[in-house]
């Protein structure tokens, strides 16, 4: 099941119910085409003492984005679930002077349709991610792993 | 060498001034009796959706306290060095549903001795540090590990 326009703009709104999310300005801009959600924010927003981007701002967005993944493509399946991050591995390579973009999925490709079945077996899962800041010239400045667990939200 | 207050309240100002960090409204305590240095936030800036500390915001409070602590220990020292955080690892263990506090020191405590020798011949280091955020009533909730990296603002 594809990922409607309204359940982005939805998940949106959650976010930006969340302070530290509202004040780092996280935008959930759409699907990319090989099925990796995107998300951005603004370097204003997101700038640290040395005017790059802060590593707590790179590390939410990372995290968001995989989070978002997860919790919009259970909800396009029909799943109303909880999704908490348990752990989460950073590395920060380069400095961000630009708006931050974060892309992420899953770790493995094929791993989500085996997910998403043992997800409707046992009304949880969990699924390894990974997701990346990427700049405009094509440097790779930050990259994420991570483990993420949904619980179906009326177990 | 200890550190002054003033260099907490200098550092503290530092911190306002990171858009993100000032939204997160995180403070600088104080180094505790062990040698930690000690940062808190409170939850009503940082919650999310399920009404419990965003994980970015736990995330970034203990990156920023291994920083502030590295930063704080040079310039006791006498050294003015950029710090970045090169990795981290985090594990988040239990949900926070109170004001957030985390404390940082190195990894391992004999550590610093030699990273500030390595730091005064070279003029650059790294160190392996560590945080958490534990509750009030002692559960530890969330975990990190990472390295620091401290270069001479003057090379």
């Amino acid at each position: 099941m594809s990922v409607s326009d309204q359940a982005l703009q939805k998940l949106q709104q959650i976010l930006l119910d969340m302070p530290p999310v509202k004040a780092m300005a996280i935008v959930i801009d759409r699907f990319t085409e090989d099925g990796h959600l995107r998300l951005s924010a603004p370097l204003q927003a997101n700038v640290n003492d040395k005017h790059n981007a802060f590593g707590g701002s790179l590390t939410s967005l990372m995290t968001l984005a995989c989070w978002s993944w997860f919790t919009l493509k259970l909800e396009a399946e029909g799943h109303a679930a909880d999704v908490y991050v348990a752990d989460s591995q950073v590395r920060y390579l380069a400095p961000v002077y630009e708006d931050l973009v974060a892309n992420a999925g899953p770790e493995l490709r094929d791993d989500w349709p085996g997910v998403l079945a043992f997800y409707r077996r046992r009304g949880k899962a969990r699924m390894q991610m990974s997701a990346s800041v990427v700049l405009a010239d094509g440097t790779v400045a930050a990259t994420f792993t991570g483990r993420f667990v949904a619980m179906a939200k009326d177990r």
